[in-house]
């Protein structure tokens, strides 16, 4: 047994709390290694007073490129528990492994309470479990300042005509909350019901991450009260909506940093941001900024989040819209550069004034460290989404993207995997269209695998039209509203996959997923006890022949024939 | 190479943020497998404005059963890294690692921001720095029933003669702050700077683990101007004081619990416990307790520390003790089985009104879920200590030992390893003398071994002199203060062992950590530039010559030869 690759850590996402006397149970081991893990567990008080030690076999779970992952729901007597793991090689061989790590599978050594992990009292509030609705939900990212002019008279000097291309980084084209008010029944007809809004407060730029005034919507966008209609008009269409707050840094026209450079050490704003020398600026001799920035420029001075002033600031920025204008998420940008201590202050006064309330942060990278322990529910899940484009690019192998998707989902707890945000691209990449070299079939099957994946899916505003775009500025181009500049044929499609995906919103959370790898064929298979649900994916040039299935969805499939890049949806 | 054994989880124990700029990154492979490692890490902007990527061979470190650690101390350039970690096995063959897993060692490979760990933005706030002053520290527990009668007019009605046993579970023996008090020299005089009480408030028991009154000291230990005063006396002899509180549950002659007796579901203190049915006791038909409880009696009902009332009371109470008296420290009780939500909000609201509070929760295994994230410096690291005992009654392989022991190590970041609760016995345990079977011998080489390992190490009172005791009552006699009745040659030997480890504080806390075994012979080394100090121990029967060192303490050395149960502590 490769002892090496065994691994348990208890509560952790080795022990995702359920509910209550509910836990799921994880052990690693070296893949293809370990013939049979069995899971010993007991209240060590009951047990010690003669009550019986339970064993349940565990089952084979998910593996990544070297690990394997067992996984066993539990329901506990109690909601204590003492738990170990009995392991059984190939050829027979066992040994137990606990808390003290590993011990030889003796009956004097399973005797001693102090061989197990310790689950030492489960309380529910500790799984920190994600608002219910939100693994219901399908989101649509829209980029304001793009999206729909709805409102000529509050258009910048400087517009652009709505589509002229090509996009650049300080165009404006007159993008506005009544446009998106407009579009509502039209965002609501592809059966998405989350809105994700990039940044509406003020702010000089297009894309507004370099906020000015976190309290005010940004004028050409609109109004207070166009937003409050905004929000009504998505609650009542049963749309949720998310903004998007960048408390890493401000921009440099803020009044904070511009009362610095006046003012300087003198400026009551001195301690909001990370200035190591005075007055703020580059250093005469080695050019180098004396202040802390995001990534190298000058223009986005960091903000000092440790700062109980500027805490309490952001806090109530958040807070204000939540309780003035009842909306129901949060999304922080660059939220993994900001501290730990200041996400859990603000994830739980937001949590205090709206209990179902989802935040999510932006990272890039895998990012257990944001998730749970007071902080966020979810990250935007560019590592489960990217390898998507890489295997349609042919720059993975199947097993190896199987392999990190797999590591992927196993970073967090099944709750949080189930809201994990999934977005495939982003203002911030490419557009899939363009990535996928403009392979409407591509980008269908990517769709598809997206929405089979544990976690819920976004799209990025105009996917559904066939927008196009290379990366920043060009992934930011004006949404064509004109029948003749959309794809019909693809916003018929996504319409058909969202509705589809809604109405399995509780299969596909709850499901155990698999994956099948023949050739150059990949199958995702999502069962429960009841129900089956297969998408099966041809990356190969050869047709493949399916077997007849309940079809849902397919693409490049002709009697029972699948061309490549084709796929097919099905039901068992 | 043994890919299944390979680790390292971003943000977390793997990376130990020391200093501004500073991080200790590690890295888990299996055992006896991968020759070198090697750490590659830049700030991913400059990077990718050039800047170089630095390469820096990684160290050997601590081996548990299956797994080999690495360490690197690294000084960032800035405080935002991208790393990752390239590995050769002992044929020479070599593979990356990073957040999406294992990729070729190829240029193309390493040339991708996406194949690297990340650790976004260093804040030296995340690390949780515990107080400097604990590592300094050498504790002294004492139950105060047991440790001196100062004042005899405040003693029970119902008192034992000092000293008399068999001490049995209800005694009183009149023990008081006062007699701690009067004997704050005899303890200062052993070398130990930190003091550490067993409750003191109002109970009816001789333990008061079943607190009444949180907010008032027992009227048979004294008066709130006694405990100022004993507050005072140790804080002018540079002794802290640490106090403990039991938060998990009440004692069931506690107010509250009363008041939910008489008044039922009317009771204002209804939600303060976890009550499933009403009226509270047992069920007619199972005897099931239709509330929780710690374990499984009845007299201690558990505190529904999820209820914010609750929770305002108790970081009142903790707050009042650090306010009022000006303690330094809180050990809670059970702290594994309150929720993990709780403790964060009382952690920062005790460090908000003293920042270099050290905070120290009680649990019997492993805690990583309870160090850090806003919660505890340390745990009582009985997982720790407990081997120890085993190794001296040769219930455990040298080996096996070390395996244990390092694996206790590496559950925790470095600087919190250094201030873990190192108590080899306590008022829960069987008394170090006795679980040793009265070999003294083997108590001196327990205590130098304790004194070696990272962390703050406790004396039991009573261990300096001798006294001997069973499982709880027995663990709990009366501390005798007749030289007659003391092992003074046991008292000097602890107050020779402690005043060297003072003097050495900061080199134990920072220097390297190794083990070597030879035969029956166990040597500890603890390793800086400048330094060396070893600690050999004799297991076996046979008698083993030891090279000349410098000696600092030594048992059971004779020209050289170490007889069984003999170490020498030395430094080069």
């Amino acid at each position: 047994m490769q002892l090496a690759g065994i691994l348990h850590r208890p509560e952790s996402e080795d022990t995702a709390i359920l509910a209550d006397h509910q836990v799921l149970i994880r052990l690693q081991t070296a893949i293809d290694d370990v013939a049979q893990v069995e899971l010993a567990y007991a209240d060590m008080y009951l047990w010690q007073e003669g009550a019986p030690m339970h064993h349940v076999a565990m089952q084979k779970g998910l593996a990544t490129q070297a690990n394997q992952y067992w996984t066993l729901p539990v329901e506990l007597p109690t909601n204590r528990a003492i738990y170990a793991f009995k392991l059984t090689d190939q050829a027979g061989q066992t040994i137990g492994y606990g808390d003290e790590g590993f011990f030889d599978d003796t009956a004097a050594n399973w005797a001693v309470a102090g061989r197990y992990f310790h689950l030492p009292y489960l309380h529910v509030s500790d799984a920190e479990l994600p608002p219910a609705w939100v693994k219901h939900t399908v989101w649509y990212q829209i980029f304001p300042e793009r999206f729909a002019n709805g409102d000529q008279t509050n258009d910048p000097a400087d517009v652009q005509p709505w589509g002229q291309g090509p996009v650049k980084r300080d165009s404006f084209y007159g993008g506005d909350l009544r446009g998106i008010i407009d579009h509502l029944n039209d965002i609501a007809a592809l059966g998405v019901n989350g809105l994700y809004l990039c940044p509406i407060f003020t702010s000089p730029s297009n894309h507004k991450y370099d906020t000015i005034d976190h309290f005010e919507i940004d004028p050409h966008f609109g109004t207070k009260k166009d937003f409050q209609e905004l929000v009504d008009q998505a609650h009542a269409r049963g749309m949720k909506v998310m903004l998007d707050a960048v408390f890493n840094h401000f921009g440099d026209q803020s009044p904070q940093w511009q009362d610095v450079i006046k003012n300087g050490q003198q400026s009551r704003f001195a301690d909001w941001f990370h200035i190591h020398d005075w007055p703020v600026g580059r250093d005469a001799k080695t050019g180098e900024l004396n202040y802390e920035t995001f990534a190298t420029g000058a223009a986005m001075p960091k903000v000092n989040t440790q700062n109980p002033a500027v805490q309490q600031y952001l806090i109530d920025v958040t807070k204000y819209w939540i309780e003035q204008y009842n909306i129901d998420a949060w999304r922080f940008d660059v939220a993994d550069e900001v501290d730990h201590g200041f996400w859990r202050k603000l994830c739980g006064a937001l949590r205090a004034v709206k209990p179902d309330v989802y935040l999510l942060g932006e990272a890039w990278h895998s990012s257990q460290a944001l998730v749970s322990n007071g902080q966020f529910d979810a990250v935007m899940n560019y590592p489960l989404t990217q390898p998507i484009l890489a295997l349609f690019k042919h720059e993975l192998t199947l097993k190896d993207y199987v392999g990190k998707t797999n590591l992927q989902l196993m970073q967090y707890r099944q709750p949080n995997q189930q809201v994990m945000f999934n977005a495939i691209d982003t203002h911030d990449t490419a557009r899939l269209l363009t990535v996928l070299n403009n392979n409407v079939d591509q980008v269908k099957a990517a769709l598809t695998l997206l929405m089979l994946l544990p976690g819920t899916p976004c799209l990025y505003y105009g996917t559904e039209v066939g927008l196009a775009g290379g990366p920043d500025p060009d992934n930011r181009r004006c949404m064509p509203w004109q029948p003749a500049d959309q794809n019909l044929d693809m916003r018929a499609f996504v319409t058909k996959l969202v509705t589809w995906r809604q109405s399995q919103a509780d299969f596909l959370a709850d499901s155990q997923l698999s994956w099948q790898i023949t050739a150059d064929v990949l199958r995702l298979t999502r069962k429960t006890a009841g129900q089956t649900v297969s998408g099966t994916f041809n990356l190969g040039q050869a047709a493949v022949t399916v077997s007849d299935s309940q079809i849902v969805l397919a693409n490049g499939l002709k009697d029972s024939v699948l061309a490549e890049n084709g796929f097919v949806l099905t039901v068992d």
